[in-house]
């Protein structure tokens, strides 16, 4: 299986993505939010990008089914219902509505994946359940690591890591230098993930700004089955 | 000291480098050659695009001082005087000489530092000397990783790595998640960094062509005090 790591979203050629599988890894913390929205009954995650944009398509929809979330510089954006951290997401806020969401670096990772052959989304909380969806698919993986303010992030660097790792254990997989490398280092230190990960620069910055319990979260390992997929504009589970 | 890695020349964006120190890393071969043709002698390598770029240039000099070289597809081109190995770039040969000098990837990265206080080429061969360049310098420094088919290549990287690991045990270094990453893969894996390096994918390709020794030749480490500058269009000794 071939599997080619893009270190971040803005610097995804269409080549890059064209026919293949996808896999966009945004740890910390978009995709891992938007795994636990679907989780937590969530008919759907619309990402779209910029507030400005989400305001204007509330204002077209039933507001009753409705919620808008996000970020910008890692905090809830004014007038939104949510913000980005996992905790927001619980059943009796999002059972049955559709989310139209806005992140800094998730929305960009997702527009970049026109012209795939299927798009799925991934973070700890999913990984093992996404190694089963890509071993089925059976195809060329490109895996786009969202990164923060258009650089590579190794809090998604060693997510996408396990996730080569471990389909590296179940066949053979021939991969770019970045996912050898990430492969190899996650292996290496697999027992004390979580204390590289901390070292990160993204991470720094959302310690800063109190969301010890957010990264914490996000750090969590197969907590969840969903796969969720974007498709038609619109992530759901498939 | 902030260090910035980029992974490969081509996502290298103007203000990664404006008013920077810059290292360009091109291990396999570009970097390593050109330092080795000054260490033997060449009066300057200057860097050129395209190799019709070249002949015209070599066309309008007085061809007794003036060598062409480089590669495409890692291979001599034709009608050039030397290729892209190391061994070719003898005193005898070089000694005295300007290089019109074109390859894959290292001349894009150059290229990419427009903007930049001051421009040096690195390579396992003048590691150490280029750790004390960036020392003196004392500013925020740019590595830019060459690259391979626009792809990022991990024996710029692991040489990336083990700067930045050496710089940062005589200062404190800032640096971005990629470049934390390599000097941490760097001194994990520090003696047996060849074992890794062979793993490569532009190794591999290397090995394929027949090219065995230039890629031994290219990861011995400190054999060189010479630290190549780019600068107005050449590449000389400072």
């Amino acid at each position: 299986m071939n599997i080619q790591v893009i270190p971040s979203a803005n610097v995804c050629r269409k080549s890059d993505v064209k026919g293949k599988v996808v896999v966009v890894i945004d740890v910390l913390r978009a995709t891992t939010v938007v795994t636990l929205a679907l989780q937590n009954g969530a008919r759907s995650v619309i990402p779209m990008q910029t507030p400005e944009e989400v305001m204007e398509r509330r204002s077209q929809m039933n507001s009753s089914s409705v919620l808008t979330g996000g970020e910008r510089n890692a905090v809830k954006i004014e007038g939104f219902d949510l913000g980005n951290s996992p905790e927001e997401y619980t059943p009796s806020v999002v059972n049955g509505k559709d989310i139209l969401f806005t992140t800094s670096n998730g929305t960009a990772a997702l527009l970049a994946t026109e012209g795939a052959q299927d798009v799925m989304l991934g973070c700890f909380l999913n990984v093992s359940s996404l190694v089963e969806k890509v071993l089925n698919a059976n195809t060329d993986v490109a895996i786009i690591c969202a990164g923060t303010n258009s650089d590579f992030s190794l809090d998604d660097g060693i997510c996408a890591g396990m996730l080569i790792y471990q389909i590296s254990r179940r066949v053979p997989v021939d991969t770019n230098d970045l996912g050898a490398l990430l492969s190899k280092y996650y292996e290496n230190g697999s027992t004390g993930i979580l204390s590289k990960i901390v070292e990160c620069n993204h991470v720094k910055t959302l310690f800063a700004l109190g969301y010890y319990n957010d990264v914490m979260y996000c750090l969590r390992t197969d907590r969840s089955q969903i796969v969720p997929h974007y498709r038609n504009g619109a992530i759901t589970v498939k």
